[in-house]
């Protein structure tokens, strides 16, 4: 069954495509995704009403793209909540900076007016450039967007978390900020690059480990944690098993201790290891209220909203026609490798080179070979059950669209 | 003035080479080295009188390299004792867990004996291989060490603290742990590989911003988490400057208070950041007692005694006679580039094929081109001030002689 994303924006960009799918495991799709133009006004000067969407940006307006893919758990409620929210808190928090962002380099005092005549040379001997504000903002936008979700949840008597991958076009350049287990990918030619990576209990073992040895009342005495090959049990008792801590990245053997046969704070691999036996992610917003079950031990410490941000350079890539990223939460990954789905897009992209629809129709294809009814482009059949949702961004049009800024 | 190593080891690797300058800022030099054969007892059964360094290595052992250089700090005493102990903690470490590195996979238990019979396939997903058990017996090396110091230093009254950067050759692999500011590299013919990366109150920030987060009380109201620019002063306040905290890789605006006026955790850039205005690094050993000079503020809460552990697999390397580990401490890469190091050592071993000294001869070339009485290879002329230390590893020959193992 295919829903339309559920998104507010009134300025679909036109030229990407977007899919989404409901796996059915819940009535409402814990999967929601936004997409639209990004106006942020370049002077305080003439503020009327707030605005949450321009259609028509004029000459004081600063504009750019922005997508999102929020993968729910517990509900949907975070997501929705997300994709109506984060985008008002990134413009907000860009609004702020945006001064800063329009020299060629950050002034020290956002004034202009340099109280130490040497103050741009410590801005320059910092290495700080316009775009670290717009990581700056990314990250002040999540950590916003977080804070609202929880009060708004509690408010409503509401659960849940979710996943925020987020892209946002602007100046040239490509901000990809996550956190959570989606990916994003650029596609190009003869080029796979990576341009996020994924925030799981298993990736950050070593900071949730840290936290739990500085704080080891966050555990309550009924988690360990150590961690161990396998959940340890009686007969392991005396024995010399394999053991790491915080402080490592190899492993060790340590004598089996009572204390070591508790639950670990960290378990299973792969797409099965869990934090506190209860979460598959280690990063994204909301769950603020969530428990493990039956004890009043928090998730959210434990729980970072800060994203990871990578930045590309669109404008020093040497674009060609079919270089797009391909955004997706893990629905999508868990069945097609990176160098599957950039088959996929460049032979379907070869291929429709006149369909205007393209884009659309690409990452309908992308879900539909997750769904595993005709053995998909893999050969190899594998099914997803999860909420999949893939948005196709051609970067040729969103660099010719912005050349004017 | 040349200074021959400091080092109690009977079995000097005769293929590698050395060098150490004392720049005379210190009465005893603070730069201090070891090197060894390295023999891990196989089997508890027959152990005799404790042999520190084995020359004659019979079965029962397993045998490697050695290599390490401390560069210390407030006096040579860390340092000393690092270079006397630490070799001792790594093969105390290994022994523990020998029989698992003899193993083609480490078993889950160390007798051997599996109590479930899916032990070796949880050992196999979480992709535990025998390496790991050598870079886990590298990092509680470390630690072991910076205790043992800890309380040497306490006994006799002395003070001080020490980078520490080891190579260890064992079966094949050259594992290489860094905890401070010394660099390794591997330089061939055709390429240089980065074996360390440095520790400096600037490469860990967001760690060391993170743990002052987490408990105030170290900074005792003396010092700002924050990072700015430059150091603010009363004509910045209300004003809105960059910033960033501990959460954050990019950087924002912030209106100036008063507090922010107090002097920054991290200060400075490049060479001259200091953590809490005393220290250039934030890794390393000792430095137990060490505190902000005239406040009770300690340091050590802040720094790190677990190095990061690289591996090169030199047997999988296709190895080229000329290939060479360089090791050097700051002062070394302070006024050489990686670039600069490989072109003098290519050519000078190019040029030196048949002198049976030559790694000897060109760890003292690079010594003697960082002190710039002839404008040095480079044509900058830079010239250090600091003690410098370099070993010069060749590879094959390791390789070859660890053959019959």
């Amino acid at each position: 069954m295919y829903v339309p994303p559920r998104t507010s924006l009134r300025d679909w960009p036109m030229l990407c495509g977007m899919g989404i799918i409901n796996a059915e495991k819940s009535e409402f799709n814990e999967d929601q995704a936004a997409c639209g133009k990004l106006c942020i006004r370049r002077c305080e000067f003439g503020i009327e009403e707030d605005q949450e969407w321009l259609t028509v940006c004029p000459e004081e307006f600063l504009t750019g793209h922005y997508w999102a893919l929020f993968d729910g758990h517990g509900g949907p409620a975070a997501a929705i909540l997300a994709a109506n929210t984060l985008h008002s808190c990134l413009r907000r928090q860009l609004e702020v900076v945006v001064e800063g962002m329009m020299a060629a380099q950050p002034p020290m005092h956002l004034s202009g007016r340099c109280v130490c005549s040497s103050d741009p040379q410590f801005v320059e001997e910092k290495g700080i450039r316009a775009e670290d504000l717009v990581i700056g903002a990314l990250e002040n936008a999540f950590q916003e967007c977080d804070d609202v979700i929880g009060r708004e949840l509690e408010a409503s008597g509401q659960v849940g978390g979710c996943t925020a991958l987020v892209a946002v076009f602007l100046q040239g350049k490509l901000y990809v900020a996550n956190a959570g287990d989606s990916r994003a990918i650029l596609v190009r030619r003869d080029e796979i690059r990576l341009l996020s990576s994924e925030f799981t209990p298993e990736t950050e073992r070593q900071r949730i480990q840290q936290l739990a040895f500085t704080y080891p009342e966050l555990l309550a005495g009924e988690f360990t944690r150590l961690e161990f090959p396998r959940r340890l049990k009686g007969d392991d008792l005396g024995q010399k098993v394999l053991f790491r801590d915080h402080h490592m990245r190899g492993w060790s053997y340590k004598q089996v201790e009572k204390t070591d046969l508790k639950y670990p704070l960290i378990h299973g691999q792969g797409r099965q290891a869990r934090l506190l036996g209860t979460l598959a992610v280690s990063r994204g917003l909301g769950d603020h209220q969530l428990r493990v079950l039956d004890t009043d031990i928090q998730l959210k410490p434990f729980l970072l909203s800060i994203p990871q941000v990578t930045v590309l350079d669109v404008d020093q890539l040497a674009l060609q026609e079919d270089d797009v990223v391909v955004m997706a939460t893990d629905g999508l990954w868990d069945v097609l490798s990176n160098e599957q789905v950039a088959l996929l897009v460049r032979s379907f992209l070869t291929g429709n080179r006149e369909d205007p629809h393209r884009f659309s129709e690409l990452a309908k294809m992308l879900i539909h070979n997750t769904q595993g009814k005709d053995g998909g482009a893999s050969g190899e059949g594998q099914v997803s059950y999860d909420d999949v949702s893939v948005f196709v961004i051609p970067l040729s049009s969103q660099a010719q669209e912005s050349g004017g800024h």
